[in-house]
């Protein structure tokens, strides 16, 4: 099979002018046209040739047709499909590779996606778009028609499904979006994204992703290190996300303590409890829900007014348990709450960890990423006493989702807890070091390569990057936090500057302003948020979070972990929230 | 900002000629040509007007520089980066969006990483080149530096390391890639991916993932009425993975025996049982140890030569478990063993679990994609009847990973097994539909977006064309198994027609056919397979399988999941099998 591409770059040489009307050039110029983008093919070939069509017919197969190119905007993007000349009606999957001809459609296609995907990150920054489309679920299930059916589609259809889909999907990269912990969209992340896509390929074993093993061993290293673990040593993982790794993290403390789990179950060893902060993650008690533990062994540690757990409060429960019979077996520490974005007290807790010999785990899912900030990074003193770690890369490193990584201080563990020696994927008699085989490590079989847009974004900003960035995140967090304090109508729900980029504030429409504070008060300002939120969504111009936490009802909670995100868009959301409240 | 895609598609029509000459036509082809890829761009606008460059400096800023276009290979393919006009040596992340000027660049600079990623593609379905460059990782980490320093890179760097990382790369869509029951690589399903990564977001809320969220809820419901569950109904999820989604399994059938484990933990409810036969995947084991079963309370049931569960074993085991005083809760029937590629009897194993009243599991990972298939799916008869199933899309379907679904039979279930209720993402007050805000159905907080490839992909086959694909490959491996049955020097593990696409078989070298069937003949035939898949390896021409199971000495696994493989690559395996194990 010919490749296209020598038609691509060949030409020319020999007839070395520009001459439109030498025939040879002509078909030459068609040609290179080909592969140009969208509409670009017609009018570079209409400009010079007229039309080109029937000049070089020979160059196009029959799904080459003249569509109109009157489909571009007057900003030169193109509304609807650049179909210029492939005209995809005619086309399916499977005129695509590896079809023997396939090789000229799959690169029209692919780039006709990817000029799609180009025009949705162009967009994602641009202010004067919207965050999101929105429509409701059911308008939305009848306004298309997403049904599977028994026969194809064609690739037309298929192009346009992707663009449809882009329409409503919600632009997480957009300068105003504060909705979750993970936001942004990386350029370079990205790109590693759609090389790990195209690689297509598993973590369980060296043989077949040797590249990204090996990045994943740099990779986990490297953020060991910083944790302070004595030259990065130890163990760790990417997981499917924060909550499978705090899971992993319960399951090897418990393994470590009883190691007879594994094969006997919980009916072997005596009732175990495991210890968190009532402002941690809900995984926590999932995970201890799942492993057999039973939630009613987690037991919640108060925090103070800032969210942080109170170290004798933990030391309290953990002799009430431990009088009663029970074992402690696991405290897991909160680096970065999901609401009030509190660290717990690392130090303090590593002490009581250290005298009751119970495994100390730090769920730095959201405030891991600070370690990389020599400003901030005092908020985590004491991680290097923990016996394992949870860091998700893709909060507020901004790597895509997902990439989170637990860290565990002890080599091997990991792999005797799960171990299960797959002959199939494990064999011994290998020709490769099988130490790099890390699939019996996790519960997982197969593993999403999660590694490299982590490795090829931390190459591009180096740890210095992120560095900027965080510290970027926190000053606009600050500055937030300093407009809103003493402004009129606002709220705050705790004291104090902000030790992440959590910000939690309610704002009180002029109404409520006067009332005292009382239920009904409550009651009321507890339906200001939700319905804020609901207009933003439908105005699109911007989403934050809410939720009510403890005796506290519905407040805002600000974050900020979006590398487009400047001063402008904080007075933005300022306004926006004044905008849409202020007749509630 | 102004849009560089307004000089992109703008030009032309005021001046109407190509007269080269007219300055005006110059700059506007010039400003055409920033826009086209590589090394076109210098050959391009040097043809037609000599030093460009000289003549519309205007039009480019101070990152684009002449580099020589020597690059070029003779077969058009850029062999170097694609660096003709953007100097990426002075390029950094940070010049990328959502930098104020970052549209250029990052428009350039992917659009870079798209024409590596084709190219790779386009080479991944090219039989001459190698599935893979094999290198021992000593080597690899020697031979490039891969560590993450504090300084960031600049982009030309960047788009080394993705050309590094390729290179390296298992092309895992070769077409004599058989390595691994996922193998192929499907150009819709990666273009879908490509999306997936660029909508980057989060499947737990509608909010955030309206469309993929719906798209999951269209799927799930089209997979459980090929299953056969009446209207489609009951529950289901995306996982990372078989291994989670058979746990997650496992999960529930405990939940909806003893919902008081949820709580209460394993201490409350009596010793449960779950069964699996000897050949199923050992997730059913790490599922176990990791929820506080313990693997000692999966008893595994003994199979016929076949690799099927033997039915009359399983109740004999139910029975001596429940005179034990155990409580058997769970059956987990395999619909294509990883190995042999075996059914169980499934209407046999759903009467038992009928008549004993135990949860009915069938781990479909592998062989689930046959129900799409008029000829093969009787082979998963009783499906319908399981209470849970686990079908991996990634396998048999073709659909980039990872990609598996669980599917429950019992709607509801899900959502009491693993709800926490976070209100700060499950807000009982927002102003949609609420229960298609899936998060709570399961462990994970965060959830990668699994489902727009698989859902992509079925539009663009339709139903008929999986079963094609599926109907196909069978096909091969029933040719290689009537090619090697009887051919001299093979051995099948096995008899009879393979009833998945695994092809077990011995290749025993010439050397080795004249000894007698004893244990030194089995040692030495034991070394064979690992040798040969070595030099497969080293030589870089295939990948398959090999491993040892029971009392079976390494044997080579066949398995033929990928779209690209036709009869001749078949043949090729046998060829090549001969050609490197013959002198052994």
């Amino acid at each position: 099979m010919a490749s296209p591409g020598s038609s691509f770059w060949s030409f020319g040489s020999e007839d070395g002018s520009g001459d439109p009307e030498n025939p040879s050039t002509a078909r030459a110029w068609c040609q290179v046209a080909q592969k140009f983008r969208g509409g670009i093919r017609n009018k570079l070939c209409t400009l010079l040739y007229g039309d080109w069509r029937l000049r070089c017919p020979e160059a196009f197969g029959e799904w080459f047709k003249r569509v109109p190119t009157g489909h571009l905007r007057e900003d030169g993007l193109c509304l609807q499909l650049s179909q210029g000349d492939v005209n995809y009606a005619f086309l399916h999957s499977t005129d695509l590779l590896p079809a023997c001809d396939g090789e000229r459609p799959t690169l029209a296609f692919l780039q006709d996606v990817m000029d799609i995907l180009l025009q949705y990150v162009v967009k994602s920054f641009d202010r004067s778009t919207k965050v999101i489309d929105f429509h409701y679920p059911n308008e939305l299930l009848q306004e298309h028609n997403w049904e599977l059916a028994d026969q194809p589609q064609n690739l037309e259809e298929i192009l346009m499904h992707c663009q449809t889909t882009l329409k409503y999907a919600i632009k997480t990269g957009h300068p105003r979006y504060f909705n979750q912990l993970s936001t942004g969209l990386d350029m370079v992340g990205l790109a590693a994204d759609w090389l790990t896509s195209t690689a297509n390929t598993n973590m369980f074993t060296y043989e077949i992703a040797p590249v990204f093993v090996l990045l994943e061993y740099v990779t986990l290293k490297k953020m060991r290190e910083i944790i302070g673990w004595p030259g990065g040593s130890g163990d760790g993982i990417f997981s499917p996300g924060g909550a499978i790794s705090n899971m992993y993290a319960m399951l090897i403390a418990r393994f470590k303590m009883f190691p007879e789990v594994k094969e006997q179950g919980m009916a072997a060893v005596p009732r175990l409890i495991a210890f968190t902060s009532e402002h941690s993650h809900f995984s926590l008690k999932k995970g201890a829900a799942a492993l057999g533990i039973g939630t009613d062994s987690v037991i919640l540690i108060k925090c103070d007014e800032r969210g942080k757990m109170i170290p004798s409060d933990l030391e309290r429960r953990i002799l009430e348990a431990k009088q009663k019979g029970f074992v402690p077996f696991l405290v897991s520490a909160t680096a970065g709450t999901t609401v009030y974005g509190a660290f717990d007290p690392l130090l303090a807790v590593a002490d009581i960890c250290k005298k009751y010999k119970i495994w100390m785990h730090v769920d730095a899912a959201w405030g891991g990423g600070l370690l990389m900030s020599q400003k901030h990074k005092w908020k985590l003193s004491g991680v290097e006493r923990a016996n394992s770690v949870t860091w998700n890369p893709h909060k507020m490193m901004g790597v895509p989702l997902q990439c989170s990584a637990l860290l565990v201080r002890e080599e091997g563990l990991m792999q005797s807890c799960n171990q299960m020696h797959a002959s199939y994927l494990f064999q011994q008699d290998k020709h490769y070091d099988l130490s790099y085989d890390t699939g019996d490590k996790a519960l997982q079989c197969g593993r999403h390569v999660d590694v490299f847009k982590l490795w090829l974004m931390w190459r591009a900003k180096g740890t210095t990057g992120f560095e900027a960035h965080i510290d970027k995140c926190l000053e606009l967090a600050e500055y937030l936090y300093n407009i809103i304090k003493n402004r009129e109508g606002y709220e705050m729900v705790f004291d104090g500057k902000p030790q992440h980029t959590n910000v939690c504030f309610w704002y009180v429409p002029p109404s409520l302003r006067v009332l005292e504070d009382n239920e009904e008060r409550m009651s009321r300002l507890s339906k200001v948020a939700p319905v804020i939120k609901a207009r933003m969504m439908e105005y699109g111009t911007t989403m934050v979070s809410y939720q009510p936490l403890g005796d506290k009802v519905n407040f805002f909670r600000m974050v900020i972990s979006n590398p487009a995100a400047t001063h402008q868009d904080i007075d933005f959301l300022i306004e926006e929230i004044e905008r849409l409240g202020q007749d509630l």
